[in-house]
């Protein structure tokens, strides 16, 4: 299976991005990786983590880099073989089955729509990230892709969800819940009171409207909301657990004492840590268009990219697009 | 100074409410606390904390109670003399200069508005909660009184907020932030990005959009989105705390070594929960009605209510409603 990686993209491009392809390499079997961007700088860091060129890599050249901070929609247009733009090209020109980006994430988003296109009868695409809750993963949608959403693009983004979370994290039946400030059914704004009633009348297993305080517990597999919430509680989620573990750093090393318990909790300290490191988890698929594209957090080290490598072989191997054109006919009436 | 206490609203009703009274009384001089609901439970309460009698509160009875899951509109028709009801008629015939209730947040809202109405010119009241930040506390609006909300209303809130910040917190030209998915004018949904807008030309100190990753780190004094998006960030800042000291205990308690370290650690993490309690920031006002409306947890145990009262006096003393009043002639063109 060949993945490209939009090597340029992310705020430790390229050498994050060549690293984590070497580490995906050496635990995947039968994987080839398409590296996109500047030949010069990959062969120098490939040549640095000792990788010998004996197959498993190729680089696909591409001078242009779009920058964290670009506008999107101009950069798109101004810079036609930017490193994303061709990385989304081998997919839809079935060179590459997938491909990942840990760039801007607007420039993902637009390269992977321009290029590979909706898939037929989906509104609008979501990325749908993974959300660390006290029983592990839930599945947010969407992630920050539409600020302003209708109830049918909810209703779309929770088909899509609940087939990725069954498929590429193999849960049977996924519980999927709406994210809304009451569990009644007449709780919310206009769009989630709504939304609730596609849900309930829809084949997914929707076990109804889930508090925000509920949300950490676990309670769902698949949770609902437009891009404009979901990008503020993921990174609410992020900033608060950062802010939390400062002010727990701070109280510890207040005295003696604590800094001395502290010290022997050490290794509890790392183990808490890794749980809550969003660079385990693979980055988040955006869903609805025609094909695999897996977008990575900005700040993502080796380790994240070797995980969203994995998540793209495993979105492939189950054929998570099929899956939803299938469900997406009931929405053209085909 | 009068204030009225819904004493049967809340999970630890009236128990905790009369004993939050009592403490209040202790600090607080010339307070005088009318105690809102079933005389003889309250007398029974007050006999219980070894309350004199010797002056400071006076029962006035109403022996209807709007339980917390009871739906606020109904409730308010058929329980015309409920507790929190006769508390908010008691700040409208000014026997009492503010109410603080703990219990159902629909009905509190609904008793404030029917019996104080609004002040001339404001949209919609909004609910101001503290939300507690690295650097301190942050006042949040709107958190879930207008699921739905308009540019206006967002611009309202902010002034509300400001005002409030000022003089209750002393907080002198208050840093106004707009909770936002990017830092850019043209981020957001509709209502974000037209809201920036109007924040931008107020008279506000308006320091731009700030995203859920910033707003932990306390970058703002107040920070204003719909009461859909608050009420949700509030509940999952809450949960997530939760979750977060879960996970950390249960990895704590792993092996001999980190639970050792735990014990002696255990005077900081002491301080670290106490800085995170709710319990410790005094209620939430319930801004733009003709009077004072402190809103608490309904988990409220004596120390918030004490902390409610306190905020309740707080905002009666600087006058906070008559300077909403006068904001508010620039809306209506008085």
């Amino acid at each position: 299976m060949k993945i490209a990686v939009d090597a340029m993209g992310g705020d430790y491009a390229p050498r994050e991005l060549v690293r984590g392809t070497v580490a995906a390499l050496q635990k995947q079997e039968e994987l080839e990786v398409l590296l996109v961007g500047r030949p010069e700088e990959l062969e120098a860091e490939l040549e640095a983590c000792g990788w010998e060129g004996a197959g498993g890599i190729r680089i696909v050249p591409a001078q242009d880099v779009i920058a964290m901070d670009e506008n999107p929609g101009l950069a798109l247009r101004r810079k036609k073989e930017a490193s994303v733009v061709v990385a989304a090209r081998l997919v839809k020109e079935r060179e590459a089955a997938a491909f990942v980006s840990a760039g801007n994430t607007g420039a993902a988003m637009g390269a992977a729509l321009f290029q590979m296109g909706r898939i037929k009868g989906v509104a609008r695409p979501a990325i749908a990230s993974p959300f660390p809750t006290a029983r592990g993963l839930c599945l947010l949608l969407d992630a920050g892709a539409n600020a302003d959403a209708r109830p049918v693009y909810l209703e779309q983004f929770a088909h899509m969800g609940a087939i990725y979370a069954e498929n590429v994290w193999g849960i049977p039946n996924p519980r999927v819940g709406l994210l809304n400030i009451g569990s009644e059914a007449e709780k919310g704004n206009e769009l989630s009171r709504e939304t609730y009633q596609l849900l309930a009348r829809s084949s997914l297993n929707f076990v109804g409207n889930v508090e925000g305080r509920e949300l950490p517990a676990g309670v769902v597999d698949v949770i609902i909301c437009d891009g404009f919430v979901g990008n503020i509680i993921l990174k609410l989620a992020e900033g608060l657990a950062f802010a939390l573990m400062e002010r727990l750093k701070g109280e510890l090393e207040a005295e003696f004492r604590t800094r001395l318990g502290a010290a022997l909790a050490l290794p509890a300290f790392r183990r808490f840590k890794k749980g809550l490191d969003y660079q385990e988890y693979g980055g988040a698929p955006l869903l609805g268009v025609k094909g695999i594209c897996i977008i990575s957090h900005g700040s993502s080290k080796a380790r994240a990219i070797e995980n969203a490598i994995g998540a793209a072989v495993a979105a492939v191997q189950r054929d998570v697009v099929a899956k939803i054109q299938e469900k997406m006919r009931a929405f053209t009436g085909d």
